[in-house]
């Protein structure tokens, strides 16, 4: 939610236009975390500001902001340009650009509830924000009382009349006494809540200052010197090169609006202060966390090494698809088998199959001793843990409780040191996720992170855990981090399962099904038709439900999600044993209904809620094991969908991409655009 | 779901329309348990059957059954009775009727699928059935193997056509050979599945019997003799009268169909048997449950005192109200003061509040000691416990698991010894709660009963338990159970949490909040003309959704599940703190949405969900404590419900009170019928 970019290049010639280029392309990369509007800001010519006042070295900036995706920033851009006599030639030794694109949180989507938000008349201090300012109303009444106007009904714009009061404050009769960094600790030390900011101001030409708490932040570094990449031998590439060398450096929310202009970054981690200025980069820590009140506070110097991105472009492109889901669909038999990669091993002639997980296994022993599993995730990723929860429980004989992260916080519910606490998260930010992992550290659990992103915030604070290596997934729903969660996690629960002779027929089978799995996902991919053909006779409905039970009660809810969050249906999921305690009144012969009913040891009960749902002439879609249509179906009065048949367990990874795909196509076809859903973003990094 | 009912009149003087009559009106009782069709069977005269054959005592009987509900059976009864010459004055010295009100599983709603299920031509063996049989296939093959012609889709059909074979095949050359209670024996051995079950065959005239296994089924007794009440001080009234005495009979799924005619009742256990043949009442246990294969059954006769029902003729009519769902709304203030009564204890001056439950008191030490405690529900009971689950946590410190009792059996999930298992059932008889509860105990768990009927099987069945005293609920919808189960929950909670001072303050001031708990569901109750302005503007919606969080994600849950389950809308019920996961895709101008958000710890983030509603544009209702609505709403932009607060963890009781009203006036502008939702039915006996 939200994302948010800067560009710096120093010491190298950049025409104006490029520099636009660079902040509106990282946009696009950025666009799925938030496409309400999206804004820039970059500097002006002296020319056409003949009467700046002598304090200041660089005239204000010009600032775009406009409501809709960023195709709409780009044409307002360019038109407003044309309308000036900007140069877009105009060449820049050294320039700082700020960018953003929003997920509205505080106020609707227009213009002055955009992003960069200003100081005030004369844009002294512009800030571009992802995250929630909690304690704004508060500064907000300050600020009013000290004669500020604010023009927006954001959290944000506290933020940059803060920086202009502090500077003002400090500077004495027009001089400037406080450098950038000392004006940004202040206003650190008043704000409550989650954020990564970047600041810009024409007080401090060409310098950016970014900062973070809670919300993400990486540094990209690209080295221009005598022309040499940056895998040069003779360069250590973990430091940045001398201040006078040329270069460029870029700040963004993630990884993908970097990974096209250098593997060289920083992640910037809670509590630091970035400063870019005069080519260097200087991290500080800011120590005053809790926001207690003193004096300004003495900022330690921190020293930071820079990492390599394991991240290709071809990653972030869309390739031969359409959309980005549609890709990330239909590259689930590739993403499972890395997923796999170098975990599974197939055993000999003599040795047992097993798998090998190097980040868990440590703490194989003392998750074994547990006293429970917790398993705490949102949305997709709670889905994925409810789907591996059957076989966890089978294996590990160890109860697994779920837990929703935001109702685990405001229930501040019992977690202890006997407990093994697990998060699950693709992008390994999310904020309620984060939160309860902060929580459950306090309390003394032993903390394991699975997610999908290298060095991502719960990577770093769980105590051990088992990265999906999913890849880069862009669309807004997510498909392919779900099934590599659910396998990843399975995994899990083969390994604190122990070999015991009595499960060892159970283990191989599974193991076994997992190395076929791909293939069966391949094959299922095949329904792709079959699918949209179902999707144009559901086009016009408004409500849809889906039932599913045992381990295909989290494909009932992940399916039903997936429809709910892309084509805009009303779909909920349930599980089919609750049908008779309320949802059936909803069932009449217009109402669409897909049961889950593939082969294990709930067939039985599936079978006798179709019974039951055909006997109130229920419009029914039938998901079942391959062979069984003619059986499930018996009339032929409804629609079977037949997919193959994996180990039980598994069969939930099967399962969900006939749904994944009918949520495809109705979107498609009810006109939506599929990866940007409507209000929703990628990473739900604020509460 | 389905009712069953028998009346039998020994030595005592009835005409044919009194007969009629009792047995339709014991079907009106039951009418909440089924509505999809009905039916009975009643003796004709000989006189219209001059050639029955001699081995007959009495003539084929007369057959009714009509689709739809109680009512449509009344009306062709009387039709058909006034198209032949059966005369209703005649007189009955002795005579066995059966009736019945059917839920459809397995068939649609048509007079073949109803019941009395017929073993043929002739009706030589009429049965009703209430539950599942789940080997009908295998039996339906190899009766019709013998020649047996099926004329419904129902399961039930096997079971009197296996009874004519079993019957055929001990008669020699038309000697009849064996008793009608051998004859059901060798039934039940084949049997697999729930079943409450009455037999009529005209081979055995006015006998009846009655079985049950899974079921409930209960046997209700009025002395007629000497024209004394049953309450005679002379009289042992725990035990049936001799044999000769005139006396009428009743069998019945519940008391409600009992209470008009006698207090003095059986509860029939599982696995019994019970014959009522001239005038006497003989209870034989089936012992061979399991299905095992051999010889006819020797059944073992067992001793069983009479129980006195505590129930009123007044609980279960309307009174001055026009639904019964509206009633028990309205009396919520009295059900909950029933409730807490001789539970609470004000204390002194100088001596602590507390409560008192002595169903729990020998058990608590255990209970404190329990690693967990594992809350198994299903539909409204489940709401009511999770409601109910965050102070729980509070005070005792001890993790609570939810588990909706079907999902629990589907995974056969890990509980363990150290495991408290708590049930709530409103009925007692939700076979998937009685099932886990099985389930449970075998696994060695402490198990604690929630539930609304004394004697019923999960009272029976569990440890140690708390009533909740809330009088009859006749009402589909589940409504003044619901506050009760949650006040019950709560005092179990003080109960386990003990009496540590650092917990003090807080117990009380739950305590006091919960003697002034019906003066604020009085004042809330208040609310329905305004709930009933709102209904009439979502009269035409299709959906909703309603948002809450902390202890009000119940109320969500169980709000929306009202709407749905009776208003036949499709809502949905959501933990605001997933709003951004998915569910906000659907939000726009259109779409209502309920926000809880009064006053308490989540209070904060409630209106920041609020604010970002807004910033979409959703069409909002938000139910606010008194006084906030002004804040919570500032635009006025839309509706706030303002309701009274009391101690937090009681508020849910008090927040789903606007939202039973608003069901309960949506379902009746939209021309539904309150106390009969479409394919739903109370008390869910089958799985």
């Amino acid at each position: 939610m939200c994302g948010i970019f800067a560009y710096l290049n120093f010491n190298v010639e950049r025409e104006r236009r490029y520099i636009l280029q660079v902040l509106l392309n990282g946009l696009r990369r950025l666009e799925y975390r938030g496409y309400d509007s999206a804004g820039i800001a970059i500097d002006d010519s002296l020319s056409r500001h003949p009467n700046t006042s002598n304090h200041c070295f660089s005239p204000p900036p010009l600032l775009f902001r406009q409501a809709g995706n960023i195709e709409s920033l780009v044409k307002s851009v360019y038109l407003e340009i044309a309308d000036t006599d900007v140069n877009l030639e105009e060449v820049f030794h050294s320039h700082a650009g700020i960018a953003h694109t929003r997920w509205a949180t505080h106020g609707e989507p227009a213009p002055r509830n955009s992003h960069p938000q200003s100081s005030g008349p004369g844009d002294d201090f512009l800030v571009v924000h992802n995250g929630v300012i909690t304690n704004y109303e508060v500064l907000k009444e300050t600020l009013v009382r000290h004669g500020f106007t604010f023009e927006s009904e954001t959290d944000t714009e506290v933020i940059p009349k803060l920086a202009k009061f502090v500077f003002d404050n400090a500077s004495v009769e027009g001089e400037q006494t406080v450098t950038f960094c000392q004006v940004v600790f202040e206003v650190m030390r008043h704000l409550e809540g989650a954020y990564a900011l970047i600041f810009k101001s024409h007080h401090y030409p060409n310098e950016l200052i970014a900062c973070k708490r809670g919300s993400p932040l990486l540094l990209g570094v690209k080295e221009l010197a005598q022309d040499r990449d940056s895998d040069d031998v003779f360069q250590d590439s973990h430091s940045i090169s001398k201040s006078e060398h040329p270069k460029e450096l870029f700040l963004s929310s993630d990884a993908h609006a970097l990974v096209e202009h250098t593997k060289k970054v920083l992640v910037i981690e809670d509590g630091e202060v970035v400063h870019l200025k005069d080519g260097g980069v200087s991290v500080l820590k800011f120590e005053n966390e809790k926001g207690r009140h003193g004096g300004l506070s003495r900022p330690a110097s921190v020293e930071r090494a820079l990492s390599v991105l394991e991240m290709e472009v071809e990653q972030i492109n869309k390739g031969k698809y359409e959309h980005y889901m549609q890709k990330e669909i239909h590259e689930q038999p590739e993403s499972l088998t890395t997923t796999m990669r170098g975990r599974l091993i197939r055993g000999g002639s003599c040795k047992a199959k097993t798998v090998l997980l190097g980040g868990l296994k440590d703490h194989l022993k003392t998750i074994r001793r547990s006293r429970r599993i917790v398993f705490i995730g949102c949305g997709t990723s709670y889905n994925a843990a409810l789907a591996s929860r059957p076989i966890l429980e089978e294996l590990s004989g160890i109860p697994v409780s779920m837990e929703i992260a935001s109702d685990l916080l405001d229930r501040q519910g019992p977690i202890y040191r006997e407990d093994t606490a697990v998060f699950v998260s693709q992008s390994g930010e999310t904020a309620d996720t984060l939160l309860a992992l902060e929580y459950a550290r306090e309390n003394g659990a032993l903390c394991v992170g699975i997610t999908n992103t290298v060095g991502s915030a719960i990577a770093r604070n769980t105590h051990c855990g088992v990265h999906i290596n999913a890849g880069a997934e862009i669309g807004v729903a997510s498909t392919k981090a779900y099934t590599s969660q659910i396998i990843v996690m399975v995994m899990v629960g083969l390994a604190i399962g122990g070999d015991t002779i009595s499960s060892q027929t159970r283990r191989e089978a599974i193991i076994e099904s997992l190395f076929d799995l791909p293939n069966k996902v391949r094959e299922v991919l095949k329904l792709d038709g079959e699918m949209k053909e179902l999707a144009k006779s559901l086009i016009d409905e408004q409500s849809l439900l889906v039932f599913g039970r045992g381990y295909n009660y989290a494909t009932a809810l992940e399916g039903a999600l997936k429809v709910k969050e892309v084509a805009l249906m009303h779909s909920e999921g349930m599980l089919a044993g609750e049908m008779k305690h309320g949802p059936l009144a909803l069932v009449d012969e217009n109402l669409p209904i897909v049961v889950i009913a593939t082969r294990d040891n709930s067939f039985s009960k599936q079978q006798s809620v179709i019974q039951q749902l055909h006997a109130r002439k229920g419009r029914l879609i039938v998901i079942c094991s391959k062979g069984d249509a003619a059986s499930v179906c018996p009339s032929g009065s409804y629609r079977a969908i037949e997919v193959p048949r994996v180990e039980d367990c598994l069969q939930p990874v099967v399962n969900i991409v006939p749904l994944q795909l009918l949520a495809y196509h109705l979107t498609v076809l009810r006109g939506h655009n599929v990866d940007q859903p409507r209000n929703l973003a990628k990473s739900v990094t604020t509460q």
